[in-house]
């Protein structure tokens, strides 16, 4: 939890329960936006897309100058669900923009958790209902909490970039901690900003938040129906920035700061995962090599299961990057963990140490560093270890 | 274990402990194979292949008709070794071919177990040695057996084939439970032929074998660096078989049920499987969209853990149809296990029965069974489940 989150002016949080899957948690989150606000969406790649996504997408092309609200249920997916499910969606958003004198078209629906399960309505509009009516600007971490399912805990980033005597602030929350990889990757991300930027810029800033973070992590290589990403200004007329401008650039850098942090704390909050291990891919002759030999090792189950034991088995590493559909020859491979030499020029460094590397291990936080020798292009990926846990949770996330 | 294992004449086989990994269990094969014998070995498509696979490779495109000899050791792998890995298993093959006063390229090795050590090579020389002293054409069982790592048993299929008074006959052994996908997929497999067959139509008979077998297989869409499928005869002048006859035809067809088989018998004892998973696609457009999204249910980690936990998640199969490559429309998907209706037109099938379901999941044979709607294309896959058992086995593996 960062030490002080920045309010974002105009936008406020409210949640409640709909007394179903978490019993009496809250689980459906309020968020109303001010008329100025500008959102920029990015949703999943998976061609099972969820009822709430496809309105979504829909509803961004049509917004209006007016108040917009987001509606966010856990415990029920909503997806492939059928034409039904894209009734229920669009039933209890008609209803919360009649409520609120507001357009339909300017209520952004999105869900998480068990697919394909017809969505208790009346429940969660019940919950909406009850959460429109406790709405704060301060309700950050209650709105954190309520759109979680299998993670452990809220995850919030805040931050200031300050030009001159004006501050701008950034705040977002983040979801998700299994069925997590590119293109992109988290369940759900909401993060908030307090200035008014163009449209144009804030789908360019988005695009380019999301390439540095949720698309270069990965838990199990499974993707979402639901993946949602959601960055919005409050449009606040004291903080204008003009397209372009170095502080445009600036509050980039700092939006995409925000960004990473969330894929850090959605990586550290993995289903079952004990470590957080970083896979750098260099020297490789493109980015298409790079990442494909980043993804293929950060999701070898057998790579997975040896950083679980703690186990610096450079051999299943190597083994996953010769493997690699993308890979041509591996005699000039080098593979450094945590600084530790295992394999050089593609079969173990002499200067390797087994009580060393072990030693490394033992840590939290792996960084596998791999040097393919090929060319130039650099590329990163985080993951997790694959632990017992990550098994049980799965094996039983229905029950 | 089959009822009756035919002996191949003139193969021999002959086991003993290298006192290494292992204790004293046998881990060392040898098998003679007689100077008219032909073969045939394919071999990982891993980059980083095996010390052994590249001198096995080498050897094979110089056999002389004289006998040949097949060296395969179980603990260590040989791989990830450079260049003194290679000098290793030169170094033993060429004196077991001295002691035996045939030509080096006729020892063909194999090698399975932990990557990137060296290999002991006294204590395996000299196990090579007391094996061969003890060759039987009876000793398939302890031949079967001692090139075992993490199975937990012997894998052995036999036939016949009878054409008039003749019997044709074919026997094999395989292992490997990990690390096991296409192109291809078993670690070591070894398939003997009582017939002369000529060299074109031995290796035409292997590679079709292998695209019905073990490239329709996969535990964790991992592979090795050894993998290796060796298809011999024993040139037996009594059983000539005349090339493109109907005879070849038949004996073409018991090879390749051979091969099945032991596919079955791999993914049956693949590590920590609880379950033998049949993923059947149906209706693809074609042959490369069929595998594709055949390979991403067998490996999806989410599938997987549901089908350990005894759960009908058919949202995570249709999730995992959704995310393929070469999906681009899930629409018209329709999904069965069992016989049992989950998905119609790309979400639940009205005459889905939770119950129903359920009942089959708790069965050891599971099939699901994939029809895209895009055209009429089909390919199968088997696999296991991911059990906590296959994240023991695997982060415990070195130690």
């Amino acid at each position: 939890m960062p030490k002080k989150i920045h309010k974002i002016l105009g936008v406020e949080f409210g949640t409640a329960s709909s007394n179903t899957r978490y019993g009496s948690r809250d689980d459906s989150l309020v968020v109303k936006l001010p008329k100025e606000a500008k959102l920029s969406g990015k949703f999943t790649s998976n061609k099972l897309r969820a009822a709430p996504v496809k309105l979504a997408i829909k509803n961004l092309l049509k917004l209006s100058k007016e108040n917009k609200i987001l509606l966010i249920n856990a415990g029920n997916a909503n997806a492939a669900t059928g034409p039904n499910g894209l009734k229920d969606v669009q039933s209890y958003c008609d209803q919360i923009a009649k409520e609120s004198f507001i357009k339909k078209e300017n209520i952004i629906p999105f869900s998480t958790g068990v697919i394909g399960e017809p969505l208790p309505v009346k429940s969660y509009l019940n919950a909406f209902r009850a959460a429109m009516a406790v709405t704060h600007s301060k309700s950050w971490k209650k709105a954190a909490s309520a759109i979680l399912t299998t993670d452990t805990k809220p995850k919030i980033v805040s931050k200031e970039l300050k030009v001159g005597k004006t501050s701008y602030y950034v705040t977002g929350f983040a979801k998700g901690s299994g069925m997590i990889r590119p293109d992109f990757a988290t369940l759900l991300s909401f993060v908030f900003i307090d200035a008014d930027i163009s449209q144009t810029s804030l789908n360019k800033i988005h695009k380019d938040a999301l390439i540095e973070s949720f698309e270069t992590i990965t838990v199990d290589g499974d993707t979402s129906p639901n993946d949602s990403s959601l960055l919005a200004t409050n449009g606040n007329p004291n903080k204008k920035i003009n397209k372009g401008s170095s502080t445009e650039k600036r509050l980039s850098k700092i939006i995409t700061e925000v960004f990473k942090e969330l894929s850090e704390f959605l990586i550290e909050d993995a289903e079952g995962a004990s470590k957080k291990i970083t896979v750098q891919i260099n020297q490789a002759k493109n980015l298409a090599q790079a990442k494909s030999v980043a993804f293929t090792v950060a999701e070898s189950p057998l790579v997975k299961t040896a950083m679980f034991g703690s186990d610096a088995n450079w051999g299943r590493i190597l083994s996953a990057v010769g493997r690699d559909k993308l890979i041509t020859e591996i005699d000039k491979v080098a593979i450094k963990l945590n600084n530790q030499p295992l394999v050089r020029n593609g079969f173990i460094d002499p200067r390797y140490s087994e009580k060393l590397a072990s030693k490394e291990m033992k840590k939290k936080d792996i960084n596998i560093n791999i040097s393919l020798g090929l060319g130039k292009r650099t590329f990163k990926v985080m993951t997790s270890d694959l632990s017992e846990d990550y098994v049980l949770i799965n094996s039983d996330y229905r029950s």
